[in-house]
């Protein structure tokens, strides 16, 4: 390396919002630098702006353009907003991944999914002290506890300092499953120097300590205890640790234990076979359950955040593989809902309700911890790293403000970075140096769509305006036959006077029609816009809406 | 009236939902019985379920159907959910409209906009103990405090007894503007014995003694205080109380208030012309207010629920009405972030911290109380007037249901009646007797659009899978044109393997086409069936998505 060699930091998700994680470190001279990438996560659409889209994932054009100089993935944790994308992009970056047993198991799901190899591309290792090799990093994976297993944080050393990548984290000292938050390590990783931290922001807004995953087994014992027909409780369902805690609050209330949802018995499998999980009680199939008496069973179904296709919603609208509730069960959300899907899971409650279920929710706290670091949690760990500067990333744009503010109230360099800012972390000045346009691509069935593409925004405008298709037919002489007809998508057939509306449309084109010069009739952009503001004109008048309009000009040959 | 005689509730919209209020009283022998109706409110679309749609009304078909028998609409409060659909909907019920002054106000300017004369229409009501005659019923409204001014409950004395319908309400004893709640005027009317309660169940989870207005001055005080730059501060402009507190911390210290959003405006002006509000601090017009140093100046501005027309967004995409806020200054949601709305609100909240704002929310509960009831509060309002029978309404099924068993567990009979459960409060036994179909009517530009007629439905598929386009043209001989076109809609134009969908598209067809025998070529339906199956397969192998389709079949007349 050179004196001009940097150190560089670039996040293309993750930061700016809460989902889909995504961050490229860079070592070398400029424009020679090699490349990590630390977690390559999705975000999940919603009607609101992504209709029908399936997955969202981050825009690596960036990166790919330098494939060629990229050392590595490192996973963080199992997560879907830090590992999702790495079957739909693995192609465009083909280099080795590098993660723990628990990750690799689903790491390496979603690479067979894509067609890869994932035994020629998984790269399992072992927990900080020991460190992976890539170009001039030397990464290891330090345990931290967070919500899901194996989780870590990535200490990254390079030639010019060592960096911290948190990934998602809490401070818990008895997580029930994996390990516990060790202070004396982080500190020990602190006092050999520490340049930058790269930091969780998600719950910088609570300013109360957090709460240990413990502390959930007595109230939620206490609950399962008192009730007296099925029990039900639904979580994510890679929180293997509240799993644990469930199904042994069933197992001390006589309760035998049933996993619902594939993704449920996907999650138990993979900690037992990583030996995450070494004392899960017994579980049964969903049909040996249907002969177990409903004051003797406990359910753990998946769909906690309203998925409709999930256990929960299909429980909440009658049977599921032959279950069904009835009044005087119970339904346990032991779950924080997501901003966005309150309504979905209400539709779950108010069902339930239906059916007389007693229903359940962690509102009051008792039944769900985080597994964010709150900010008293957020500046213990920073005073265990004590780094020069701080980078705050997981989160939307005013979580990483507020947390580069604490940073600077506490002396570090706080640097605001969303997606898309590189930053150099070396050097002088570090702060950042440039900005690369980074979006997000549309998993849309099968195809990649931009998210400026248009393609997405057709369709919501479609669902917005409705739509009326106008065919028209030109003959061979250039004049457009008469018998152009509509059709209507989306929009009511008949008005408020009770008239056809396809019909009315119909008759104003006709009227239309004749008096077209010949210049019009022959190009279809003339004819489109004069066919388009007839069809506007009589939706507006006759229903108050201005549609989307699709012309088809069918021209006869000679 | 005969032995027969009986007194009938039916919810049409507000119960099994938070919106859209809009209850039935009947009294009468079966099938005679003349009415009266409490609320005509309207509820929000959204994009997830009623995309494009402006406005949701309740189905009032039933009691068109009985419109010769309704002797008069009774409007608690202006809440638009309450009063919003008179407009839309009187022309259908034709009857007088009964309420206060202030309700009086935003209730004649619905008929106005909707064209009718509000002087021939509304009646306006003086307080309780004075009532008004409506067929067999004499309905009083008691005040009652809400979070709007001049919010009442309605005492509705009939031949059968009395009923209580709540509207909506909190216990707050220093609302600031308007009626304290009056429990001595609360006690006196349940000592005449109260048949039934229909009671508002919003915050029925709610498990501590609600907060009054009053106890808000001080922590907004000191907010304001503190503030350095321009204060900004949103809240809902019905809450006329809030903006009153509101403005007098500004004006405790030094700064000038101005009303942005029109919404803001409308409800001041009408609380001055209702006599409700007497000493609103000074206002300035946004055009004045740009001459006041930003430290000295305080807006009240619309949009606490992200709506992305209102000021509050305005403001946060960049300058509105002069007005840009900058670094230093302080925003204020004094609002409860109503659920579904949490993503554009936290969208406002995001773009606002990226100008550099101090963003303050209400989450901690210190600058925004509720306007209903918590349980506590409700099971007051149960003692004081003492029901043979609770309702509960103004609630989702599991606010219902919760309310309702409170009721029992007091020894009262409550009774669940979601929207279309015709209750009978008189006789023997009563309960539901009857179920009536109600549905949801949607205002689409101007056209009403029932929530089964399909309408919407096909708008969500074409945003969810995209549309296909096929124009096909049949000459005389009944043989297809081989030239047939296809255009997309909503989906990618080129595949992964960087080929032309539509084209993809055309070419099956085309391949198809010659195969078909005569009887598929003469019938649209055979032909379109045939042509969307083969539009199909091709998207789903080429871009994984099976899209809807729309066949335009052009028949050439000989």
């Amino acid at each position: 390396m050179t004196d001009a060699a940097r150190l560089i930091y670039l996040p293309l998700g993750g930061a700016g919002e809460i989902g889909m994680n995504c961050y490229v470190y860079g070592y070398g001279p400029r424009d020679d630098e090699r490349f990590i990438l630390v977690d390559i996560g999705v975000s999940f659409p919603d009607m609101d702006g992504q209709p029908g889209v399936d997955v969202i994932l981050p825009d690596v054009a960036w990166l790919e353009a330098r494939a060629d100089r990229l050392d590595g993935i490192f996973i963080t944790h199992a997560h879907e907003d830090h590992v999702g994308a790495l079957g739909h992009l693995w192609s465009k970056l083909r280099c080795p991944v590098f993660c723990r047993p628990f990750t690799a198991i689903h790491a390496a799901r979603k690479l067979e999914e894509a067609g890869q190899d994932p035994d020629a591309i998984i790269r399992v290792c072992q927990p900080w002290p020991e460190t992976a090799e890539a170009g001039p990093f030397k990464v290891g994976f330090a345990p931290i506890s967070h919500s899901i297993p194996e989780a870590s944080g990535l200490v990254i050393d390079t030639p010019a300092g060592r960096v911290v990548h948190s990934g998602d984290f809490k401070i818990d000292l008895m997580p029930i499953v994996g390990e516990p938050f060790d202070e004396p390590m982080w500190r020990d990783i602190g006092d050999a120097g520490v340049l930058a931290l790269i930091c969780d922001s998600t719950n910088v807004f609570s300013g109360h300590p957090g709460r240990s995953e413990s502390q959930l087994a007595e109230p939620i014992g206490q609950l399962v205890a008192s009730a007296k027909g099925m029990v039900v409780a639904t979580t994510f369902a890679s929180n293997v640790a509240r799993l644990k805690t469930l199904a042994e609050a069933g197992k001390a209330n006589g309760r035998t234990i049933c996993l619902l949802g594939r993704a449920m018995k996907r999650m138990v499998a993979a900690a037992v076979e990583a030996g995450v999980l070494t004392d899960f009680p017994p579980v049964v199939t969903p049909e040996e359950a249907t002969d177990i008496p409903r004051e003797n069973l406990m359910l753990l179904v998946t769909g906690s955040q309203g998925e409709r296709r999930a256990a929960s919603a299909a429980l909440s609208r009658g049977s599921y593989l032959g279950h069904e509730l009835k009044k005087g069960d119970t339904f346990l959300f032991s779950s924080k809902t997501i901003p966005g899907n309150e309504v979905p899971v209400a539709r779950i409650h108010n069902a339930l309700a239906e059916q007389g279920v007693d229903v359940v929710d962690a509102e009051q706290g008792f039944y769900h911890v985080s597994g964010h670091a709150n900010r008293p949690d957020l500046e213990r760990v920073h005073d265990m790293l004590r780094p020069k500067i701080l980078v705050p990333n997981h989160g939307e744009y005013r979580h990483l403000q507020r947390h580069a503010s604490i940073g600077e109230e506490k002396g570090m360099l706080g640097i605001l970075a969303p997606n898309g800012t590189m930053v150099a972390l070396s050097g002088n000045q570090p702060g950042p140096v440039d900005h690369i346009e980074v979006g997000r691509v549309y998993l849309d069935g099968t195809a990649l769509v931009g998210a400026f593409d248009g393609v997405i925004r057709d369709r919501m405008k479609l669902a917005l305006n409705g739509l009326v298709i106008v065919a028209l037919v030109v003959d061979e002489d250039e004049s457009v036959l008469e018998d152009s007809w509509v059709s209507l998508r989306g929009l009511p057939e008949v008005t408020g006077d009770g008239a056809d509306l396809a019909e009315l449309i119909e008759d104003e084109i006709a009227e239309i029609l004749p008096r077209l010069d010949a210049r019009t009739v022959e190009s279809d952009d003339k004819l489109d816009e004069v066919v388009t503001r007839a069809a506007r004109q009589v939706c507006q008048a006759e229903i108050g809406k201005r549609p989307e309009v699709t012309v088809m000009v069918s021209r006869l040959m000679a």
